[in-house]
């Protein structure tokens, strides 16, 4: 498509490298702002910058947050003996919205997938390993909430070669039928893992 | 949903603003810009405010432009004959893309509608008048590409009895089955003016 404008050109070319934003939408999205009052770009652009100068990963869990230590790792309210481990800080997020967890996190940054060159050092594995070495015992359990794909279960594999001879009881999330979801709709392998996951009736 | 960050919450609510961008998709585009290089951001804020602050709007047609005059206004190999009246930018964009046009363009800047307080008087109308009463024979026909919705044809109607008197000829781009279309499916107001609307078959 042709531009009447290169300073257009410029910025759809830049939006729609955006993940899941294709060049219409974002030639959209690119002349609603052109049409809307010039502050609310100020305001959209202020804040994408300020968030990326001045973001900050937790020295302990790895997650995002305004500053060294997340609210999370430093709160005296948590479970200290339950470490669910997870792959990106939206799980986390995602998590932390059920309210049904109140222990920490370790965020590894993303799943062992040699396809895409990322091996577990590139993950957040070491620290995890130190945080369970160090605590000598604080830690109870740990969670492994990670994607059921061929990369997590790797993962998963991996993870527990890594800390199975520490004292600890390892878990991993519940595979199952989605609360509303329709049995004939389910696929094989998760129907077959709620089966076999079964869980006692109250 | 709460941020682990008050600087992921300020991007994600801005972000959000834009049309068509739910909370959820605006934290996943706010992540990607996190893990991604600074450099990244940079690009895309400088490209925003870049285009915000030197966009410019062509004094003939109204259309984005990035000087006083659009290329299409002062192009010679342009038919300046024919001016076709659309909406917005976007509009003349994709009719450009068909490269069927060779004439000029009038941007509404919108269509007349009483229930979000446009009225005629908020639209290009006067230009347009203005255009065709001082080319003064030069232009010969006026199409009108508005929207298929009651605010176009009510603008349409409003745009006919304003410039009917001025020797043109004015005319409305085909509605008919799209090219591709089943006849089946298509509803029957379409169906019912690709009938009346009917060509010569060559």
């Amino acid at each position: 498509m042709e531009y009447p404008s290169k300073l257009i050109e410029d910025a759809v070319n830049e939006v729609a490298k955006l993940p899941g934003i294709g060049r219409k939408t974002a030639l959209r999205l690119v002349l609603h702002l052109v049409k809307e009052n010039e502050n609310r770009t100020t305001l959209l652009t202020d804040a994408l910058r300020n968030l990326r100068s001045n973001i900050r990963f937790c020295r302990i869990c790895h997650t995002i947050s305004d500053s060294d230590e997340c609210s999370i790792c430093r709160s005296h309210r948590r479970d200290r003996s339950i470490v669910c481990v997870v792959e990106e800080s939206q799980d986390m997020m995602a998590i932390e919205n059920t309210s049904q967890y109140s222990g920490l996190y370790h965020v590894l940054g993303g799943v062992i997938s040699p396809m895409n060159g990322v091996g577990p050092h590139e993950l957040k594995i070491e620290t995890l390993v130190g945080r369970i070495d160090k605590a000598a015992g604080e830690i109870k359990e740990v969670i492994l909430a990670l994607s059921p794909t061929m990369e997590g279960d790797t993962t998963a594999f991996y993870l527990n070669k890594k800390i199975n001879h520490f004292p600890i009881t390892i878990s991993s999330i519940a595979r199952g039928i989605p609360v509303g979801g329709d049995l004939e709709y389910a696929d094989e392998v998760t129907l077959g893992r709620s089966i076999t996951g079964r869980t006692l009736f109250n």
